[in-house]
């Protein structure tokens, strides 16, 4: 029924779509705000005003406006939305400027791609129009920062492309070498994918969008619901992010004109293999012909086809992708908002503006956000109120191929960011639904203590009360992935957990290069389940339709974290907890302790199992498999210096708390200085092994999940990839680290009570 | 690869396909057979002269003749096959004869099955022929005691139609009433699909195989592989045999000529409405066109559509069947080998013979491993062998409908069989893989010494090894759904727990009604994962291609049987260990009583919930959820009774054990008569509640699951139901008969210590 009615409102839609200006757009939106009052002194009154300023309509018109044309990194409406937002910013008030950086951007110039045999057929190219949006200027598919290329081989399908993907190959005696593989989107990040078919000596890669995972299992395809089309296909980055993001030519400085630049050849983060995102339509005709063992249970996708690991030439395809390598400009728009007492702490806040398409969704749902905040803060100044510290608002460019325009802008004003930034609040595509926040363990009650504040739009309950009967509901329905002590959270009323932030928007540069406190905020699980992601179907219709009807929930994102700026700009101190951190390090150890003796004990176990040929003796004759290879026995790691700075930490983070929470506004603002660049001491100059540019002990993108966090992922990682001499050395190094960071919290306890 | 070598040997198994006769063969079968010498004396020499009659050519060339033509209850080709066994078993020695029963069993007239909109299409009929195997002679695709009618109606899709889908439909306020529905196969037993349907309000129900649980999901289709095909549909009996099994108009007696009958109408396990099993084929035509909430998840299949519940009236179909209910006739062929010195002590062992089509698999593997056994103890006895205890061998009729040979002979000879019968050994269908077996606990020990005993063909090793390697294997992969301790066991190389039996075969008359001690083997684990079950695809070619090729497991599970059945009819007493019944009952009991803690915390939960309005808050625009139906709280049901008797038992039956153990065949022979029925202890007169003619306190088929086995069933299903008062009275009954139960033993060990 819901779905009736939204077919209902789209031809409506359809004929108002795309007429009025850029500027037309923005000045209507600024006419209808309500006029500001006296209402502005103080918190709850400011909060009050502020969100007075917050305008669904105002969004609708910024995205419709926004998405209206394909505006990738590049091209000319990408670079007319950030003059567009450079004007609005600047007639809310704001001292805004565009910085502008020269990245090597790959774009297609062709891409290739036959199926030769069994039979000859063209595939790949252009998606078909489905909705209203004409696809004039649009990049064909393509992921960027592949290797270019042009092979012909026979295909193999390796489900996920995962390391345990790999495994399960390798049990059924099936090579990838010399292959071109075919891998299906989701279990781990995109860039994984044909980065470890290289490794495994495949010559290209193939990644296509299966059904099971955003396709007919999810519900009606575009543009009768949300889900993705036959035609659909993701473009994305497959930049090796995880050694490090930005422009691939200036590692760890900014891409500014005169900055000093690797060849092409000499950057780590591109791939040498092509690569192509391609249908499940296209992938069906590749996949069909494939023989060799089947595929069952979660291995397989949704397609109506028997799946086959491959394993004969019986498939072979032609695949060929030639890029126009040179730079290209990136325009972040940053506008600054000088604090009143305080212009040396920043609060930062950002949200990418390039899409792959439309990005209506991503990223623009998250930029309108901000644009409504940025309003409605230029509004309360003209109405008198100024923040005690500095706030700064970003609109990144060049997020999609690789945080480029948030990386290049974090390192080359490094220095300054970390004296002065106090906090980075990023947001990205959001939808309807409930709350989801990770970011800085410092940060969780901050957040919460928002999320208790801001009505939920859908039920008139705080988004703190929605959060908590989603999980609440979701675990009597036997659901259950929520974080450790959510559930029991949840019940009792207290803070909810928040997530760690691994990588996949802009804040990484923040908090994994530079030590600043981070949090990333959106809103989700009640849109169209990722069916436009990274699609040209990722449009106006698709978010005003499916995403985020009335965009609703996009206005309640601008008030969560304008929330967030007014409370962390204007409070005597920005309100951390440390104790929050101290408690998640605690269970963070325990987890790599944890992950240590299971290890080991599975290790073990396998080699009962093969002493035993318990694999031989089980192995089917419908799919044999050989035994998973022995990999030795995971040694036992003395965690004991951990353990001891993690006691240590839990207890001068508690003493801290208590000393912050009675201190005056006097004794603030004298350890400020000690407390506002903590974070930086959970820094190692050196980074993490193998990547040096990731420098947090605490939090990074694990190097084979790549969106997915991995905590003190020094030890964790080293314990997982069987290297544990790093895993020692990372236990040594995050234990010094936390006791550095107890050390300052003493510190700033001592001058409290001085 | 296995794939392309059964491809490769298929031309010439076509090449010599269906030309001897049945009598032809059976000739040549037993000529073939080897040669036996004096080797018969002593149990390991008489099982090495047993093995060496087991032929898997012989059981290849019955298998060939025997499904050569359908053979359902009243075919030409299931009496012919009962006469060519009632030859064999003569031929091979045995005092056989055939014994028949007059049964309603309804064949359809007609079956109608229309699309009306939203387009007008024929559907159902006949399945398409695609393998070697002609289907003239063979019955539409039809559900047995289905209720016959012509109606037309809405398409509502209840998933697996089980209660929690009827719960999922209910949270969404879709109504089943005056609806067809359209369920799965799977997740349950296939009556209970109409039955419920009926229970709910439908007035027709269609069932169809979803792909994803025995379609392209598992394979290659038939016949390139052994999957399920778009036009394969499974048939099958929808007989309410929950409340009791066989004959519909006899229940509790033999259907003799002159058993007086229940008239049509008078019998409760006909059911009321129209119900039909369809192809995936046909199914994605009816359920492409629903609307209504989005099925996502679990909830749906594996077809190339979103699944909707349904919920508008977008597809009507026209449903209609009409069956000829005159009675047939059952030719149950009754194989008997009298014991030397034990004659009225029976080993019964049975295997059914009638199939849907040509039943290859299901019956026929079992059947003609059966037949080895019988003809290697014919040559055992022609060679002067004889057994202590009498051997009965019965070949069934009428299974599939509804268990109606075993159930109508069992009831027919009750007293005598409750009398003599020491031991009932079932089979049915049989491929490759793993030995399975289910039954009386006391079982358990015999089972599994004789599985230390046989060796496996595909590995050499012993299938009780192969058995432990599966388990470990698959507890290394994650699976771990083997029984509770049965990884340890495997660890530890003791005794692998066997399962319960619930129903599906043709124990259930042995076991729950009559009190005898019962045991199903079969293997599997390897074949085509029943992608030709009940269809016309269940043919000889898919057997020998992909089930079971060459017989080789067909050939071991008769010399697993056959040791059973000299064993048990040879040895001074039938090997049972009261100890294994003992401890798996107070398992049971501490599964009663956790269910009752945990259905108590999940009911007050669930108030929580609703006094939070945690389902309102958590539901989703997308797919609207009202909170579940609250059922009140379940009481703490004391258990005392029950756990002491649990108690009793245990030290009983180790006193008991310890002491046959060590007792003399004189005195074994004096407790014989005190032991022989003692299950029959476990009956309660009244039976179960509601449904009398199940009296097993202990093993029973689920009124909820049908096939899947409920322990204590008075007791556990009195609490899942909410029978609160049944479930106290059944702790009182279920005590008492353990107690019966323990003095029986305790009086045994008085009598061999005496």
């Amino acid at each position: 029924m819901a779905k009736d009615q939204i077919r209902g409102r789209s031809g409506a839609r359809r004929a108002w779509l795309g007429s009025l200006s850029a500027l037309t757009l923005a000045t209507a939106a600024l006419v209808a705000s309500q006029p500001l009052g006296a209402q502005t002194v103080g918190t709850a009154a400011t909060e009050k005003a502020f969100d007075a300023q917050i305008s669904a309509a105002d969004q609708l018109a910024w995205l419709k406006e926004m998405s209206s044309a394909p505006n990738h990194v590049g091209s000319p409406h990408d670079k007319a939305n950030a003059e567009m937002e450079l004007a609005l910013f600047k007639q809310w008030g704001w001292d805004a400027h565009i910085e502008t950086f020269k990245v090597l951007y790959p774009t297609p110039i062709s891409t290739t791609l036959e199926l030769i045999s069994p039979d000859k057929v063209t595939l790949g190219g252009q998606e078909p129009q489905l909705g209203p949006d004409k696809l004039d200027g649009a990049l064909p598919p393509y992921v960027a920062y592949q290797g270019d290329g042009d092979v012909t081989a026979p295909v193999v399908y390796v489900n996920y492309g995962m390391p345990d993907d790999y495994e399960a190959l390798a049990r059924r005696g099936i090579s990838v070498k010399g292959k071109i593989v075919i891998a299906r989107y989701g279990g781990g990040w995109r860039g994984l994918k044909p980065k470890l078919a290289q490794e495994h000596g495949a010559v290209g890669c193939l990644i296509y969008s299966d059904p099971a995972d955003d396709g007919y299992a999810r519900g009606d395809a575009y543009p009768k619901g949300g889900a993705r089309p036959e035609g659909g296909v993701q473009r994305g980055s497959v930049m090796d992010m995880i050694i490090y993001p930005g422009d691939p030519l200036t590692p760890g400085v900014g891409a500014t004109d005169n900055a000093k630049r690797l060849t092409r050849a000499e950057a780590k983060t591109i791939l040498k293999i092509p690569a192509l995102p391609i249908s499940y339509g296209d992938a069906t005709k590749i996949l069909a012909g494939l023989n060799g063992p089947v595929v069952t249970g979660r291995d397989r996708g949704g397609l109506p086809i028997p799946y086959h690991w491959g394993g004969s030439d019986a498939v072979k395809v032609h695949l060929a992708v030639k890029s126009d390598w040179s730079l290209k400009t990136l325009y972040d728009v940053i506008a600054v908002m000088k604090g009143s007492t305080r212009p040396d702490e920043w609060i930062v806040r950002g949200n990418h503006r390039d899409g792959w398409v439309f990005g209506a969704d991503d990223p623009l749902s998250g930029q309108v956000a901000l644009m409504s905040e940025a309003k409605a803060l230029g509004a309360l100044a003209r109405n008198g109120w100024r923040p005690e510290r500095t706030i700064v608002y970003a609109s990144w460019d060049g997020e999609e191929p690789g945080l480029l325009g948030s990386t290049e802008w974090a390192e080359t004003h490094a220095d300054e960011l970390q004296a002065k930034a106090v906090l980075y609040i990023n947001t990205d595509d959001t939808s309807r639904g409930f709350l989801g926040a990770e970011g800085s363990h410092t940060l969780q009650h901050f957040v919460n203590s928002i999320a208790r504040d801001v009505p939920d739009p859908q039920t008139g309950v705080s988004v703190y009360d929605r959060q908590r009967a989603a999980i609440r509901a979701s675990a009597y329905a036997g659901g259950g992935r929520d974080a450790p002590g959510a559930l029991e959270a949840a019940k009792a009323g207290g803070d909810l957990p928040i997530g760690a932030l691994g990588s996949g928007s802009d804040y990484s540069a923040f908090i994994e290069h530079l030590g600043i406190p981070s949090v990333n905020l959106g809103f989700g699980g009640e849109g169209a389940g990722g069916g436009s992601y990274h699609s040209a179907y990722d449009t106006y219709y698709h978010v005003t339709n499916f995403d985020d009807p009335g965009l609703v929930y996009g206005a309640t994102l601008s008030k969560v974290v304008g929330r967030m700026v007014l409370r962390s700009a204007s409070a005597p101190r920005v309100p951390m907890r440390y104790g929050d951190f101290a408690s998640t390090v605690a269970r963070y150890v325990g987890e790599v302790k944890k992950l240590d003796t299971d290890q080991r004990e599975q290790d073990r176990a396998l080699k009962d199992l093969g002493r035993d040929d318990v694999f031989k003796l089980a192995s089917s004759p419908v799919d044999p498999t050989i035994a998973p290879e022995d990999r030795g026995v995971t040694p036992l790691i003395d965690m004991l210096a951990l353990e001891d700075a993690s006691d240590r930490l839990t207890r001068s983070a508690h003493a801290a708390d208590a000393a912050l929470d009675r201190a005056s506004p006097d004794k603030l603002a004298r350890v400020a200085p000690l407390l506002n660049g903590i974070d930086q001491l959970l820094l190692d100059k050196n980074g993490l092994p193998g990547r040096p540019w990731y420098r947090n002990l605490i939090y990074a993108p694990g190097t084979l999940t790549g969106y997915g966090a991995k905590t003190l992922p020094g030890v964790r990682e080293g314990i997982e990839q069987r290297r544990f001499d790093d895993a020692r050395e990372y236990v040594a190094k995050t234990a010094a680290a936390l006791n550095r960071y107890a050390d300052r919290l003493d510190e700033a306890v001592k001058l409290l009570k001085s």
